[in-house]
């Protein structure tokens, strides 16, 4: 059976699964969960996946993969998106656990504040935007001399950065002054697969 | 040259380093970085891990590594803290991205909280105790039927899941509900490196 993608298109988080499945061609079915509405939190999803977020991976009618990263990295084992040598392979897991821990948990709760919910005034917004930057920061210092996050090709590192980078200004984020993620973010949607996240 | 831990002792993401270490048999230094005196923030550290955050694995003079479970990746591939079969590894890696993601960011932050800032009042405290409640739920639930996270052995899963989850209560949060998890505590706590994690 081809894989299903539980996800919402409109999360970075499921989008980096749509474009590395793309970037791969590997064939797919995605099934549309708002978890807006709760679809998430139902018997059904809970069985699939306890912690009850997108995406989850089905991979057989009753063998489900949860958490974005470690889906990209099921994907691209043994693909070109994934390094063969021991210490890159560790690196790209060192931006994806950067991604969700010091990346995700403030450029995609600021946009999911601002896009989402529509509160432009919500007081956490001040300390997400600063942490944003941080991130941003930390991004542009190491791109400032290499075209991809680790090695000289494209990897599930990027994929994984680019999903929420490239929405920055959902965030009410500033792009300027990080010339080399702008720049970065150029490369990357110019490789096969790679798309723009729709709006909600 | 052997590998150099930078590492704060009474933190849950370094220990797991140290337990990773101890578990393999793999010579190493320790140095001590005491993250609450701005040691992480000085251009030395900064040089090792832009984001300013320990663990930091030195795996030679240049070559620097950060993320505590990209670190534990680094050190198991290839031992039997890593599965072969590629639905396991990455089902080792939902864990940890579990891990990093919803457990640490409660569990980890209510007890920096509780025992490091002494804060019992603080307003963040009933959301963090909440969310690390359910993370305990997800754990609990999972591990009912089994011994370890993922296959029948000890997995990095495993010990990046005990280094927080064996100093609840050092979070405020009580651990009988959760009788699948305090018998799994006690497995890995009697695994061979396996150590409890020194009180600030």
């Amino acid at each position: 059976m081809n894989y299903v993608v539980y996800g919402m298109a409109t999360s970075g988080n499921c989008h980096k699964i749509k474009m590395a499945l793309e970037n791969l061609r590997v064939p797919y079915q995605w099934r549309e969960i708002n978890t807006l509405e709760g679809e998430t939190r139902s018997a059904t999803f809970l069985a699939m996946n306890p912690n009850g977020k997108v995406p989850v991976l089905a991979i057989d009618d009753t063998t489900f993969l949860p958490e974005s990263n470690a889906i990209l990295w099921f994907l691209g084992e043994e693909t070109p998106l994934v390094p063969r040598d021991r210490l890159e392979r560790a690196q790209v897991l060192r931006w994806m656990f950067f991604e969700q821990y010091s990346h995700e948990t403030a450029v995609a709760v600021a946009r999911y504040i601002r896009v989402f919910l529509k509160e432009h005034d919500n007081p956490r917004l001040p300390d997400l935007e600063k942490r944003g930057y941080a991130a941003l920061g930390v991004m542009d210092r190491h791109l400032e001399a290499r075209h991809y996050f680790v090695g000289e090709t494209l990897s599930i590192a990027d994929l994984a950065l680019f999903a929420y980078t490239h929405k920055a200004d959902d965030a009410g984020l500033d792009l300027a002054p990080y010339p080399a993620v702008t720049t970065w973010l150029d490369r990357v949607a110019a490789a096969p697969g790679v798309s723009t996240m729709p709006s909600p």
